[in-house]
């Protein structure tokens, strides 16, 4: 009899192997077979963490997989990735997946020192709120905040700084949520508003926003700390700088430190990076 | 014949319905039977979006489900989550799972001007970096610091502020990765190093660690912004505040307002937040 064919799959520095149902497709007759052979295998060789990538096309793998021991490490909507701790000498050390959902309100104010506020057609009570929604993978903050502005109220803007965050557990899924408030200035004023998530969208004086019954506590918190940070010429700007251990751009968002010169040209803000560049995430020292 | 039996499941205020293996079993020979029946059920309904939570144990639900249209959306170790939009009228609005992974450094500064720095084990060139690592489900950010110093290094502190934080797009498991500076003040000053992950763990001048040939860039960077911060007496301060949205309390990370008082009498300093209260996440207006 023939021995089975074992899988190949890639190794990492970790000492793990991770076998991709798409590269290397078995039948259900044959997956067993080729799955035990090479667990031997990766036994002998010391491999420490197993990882089948199983496509949508494959899901018959996923039940033989659980029968040997697999359980689940993370999903996306076209697969399934399965992982298997094989090293009895170590604990089991695999990072979790993410389980922070991260979004952005767009805090958008123009000359006449009103701000872009929004009603969304799906909700329970009366509030006015901020453009925005959910960061979308590989996006940045001030790319995602533009966009949401765009896509809700057609207003083109650019990126200025962050105002604050809010972190909160137990939200959508069960994951943390993460709430980028971005301070962006309107480069059009006329309002085209999107029917199908929205029943209302207007400039409202920022001050008469602060005090505003229909605005929740922690709205009114962002636009207090907003006009806060503007009287003494203080905000979070982002900056890109290149990172040799992930060998690519990353953003870092911090304090301005020019103070003084902030506060008394406030107009003539320079946040380090510019809108062309978030939008096209291009390198920028 | 006998009808087959359908799933209840539990509704959602998007017309969506959730099934859960666990609270309703069902063997693989009659699952399919049942999940058809339920289906044409859920039609005639007009459900929007059907939802199946399998458990490990039921993993032979999975491929019946992908045969009938279903694809995953997210996945924990014990259980993988199923979807299939149903209506034909709306496009699919389901959010994506979480993709931002969410890490912490903490920046640990002692009355002699030092900052706690280490050599991880496990790395290709030397470098001196901050204590840290992941944030835990559920976890405050000062909370995920204050553990990570202690596991580490042994040393207990308390938070202070943020300093700053890093999103780049592409890291692990393809995910987006927010790395947040925490600003800690030590409450002991003796180290114990954790021998399986550093090699080396030790208090430095921070006048020395902004120069030091085996800082990389980006930590030197937020080592200046640090500095800056103090000089001009700002910093990104924590405060809790109650969200009826999410009916809970959550973290608002903003720059504070008082520049030229604490710019003053910077040892003072005054988070809205105390230590105790980040560690309980207990509820503190």
């Amino acid at each position: 009899m023939e021995a089975p064919v074992q899988f190949k799959g890639a190794r990492d520095r970790f000492s793990g192997v991770t076998i991709s149902s798409e590269e290397e497709p078995a039948s259900p007759q044959e997956f067993e077979a080729v799955l035990q052979a090479s667990m031997s295998h990766w036994m002998e060789e010391n491999i420490r963490g197993v990882w089948f990538k199983v496509d949508l096309e494959h899901a018959d793998w996923v039940p033989v997989l659980v029968k040997h021991g697999f359980i689940y490490h993370h999903a996306q909507p076209q697969f399934v990735m399965m992982v298997k701790w094989l090293s009895v000498n170590e604990p089991n050390n695999i990072p979790r997946y993410a389980h922070n959902v991260v979004g952005v309100g767009a805090f958008v104010v123009n000359d006449q020192d009103e701000l872009l506020v929004v009603r969304e057609r799906f909700h329970t009570r009366p509030h006015w709120k901020l453009p925005g929604g959910y960061v979308e993978p590989g996006e940045d903050l001030g790319t995602a905040a533009l966009r949401e502005v765009k896509e809700e109220t057609g207003i083109d803007a650019e990126f200025v700084s962050l105002v604050s965050f809010r972190h909160v557990h137990g939200a959508n899924y069960n994951c943390s949520d993460i709430y980028f408030i971005v301070h962006l200035r309107p480069i059009t004023q006329r309002i085209t508003m999107c029917q199908r998530e929205l029943t209302a969208c207007e400039w409202m004086k920022l001050q008469e926003y602060v005090q505003h019954p229909y605005v929740h506590e922690t709205n009114r918190f962002f636009a207090e700390r907003f006009l806060e940070c503007r009287r003494n010429g203080v905000k979070i700007q982002a900056t890109n700088i290149f990172s040799p251990a992930f060998r690519k751009n990353q953003v870092i968002y911090s304090i301005n430190s020019k103070v003084e010169k902030e506060s008394i040209n406030e107009k003539a803000e320079n946040s380090s990076i510019d809108t062309q560049s978030l939008m096209n995430g291009d390198a920028k020292l």
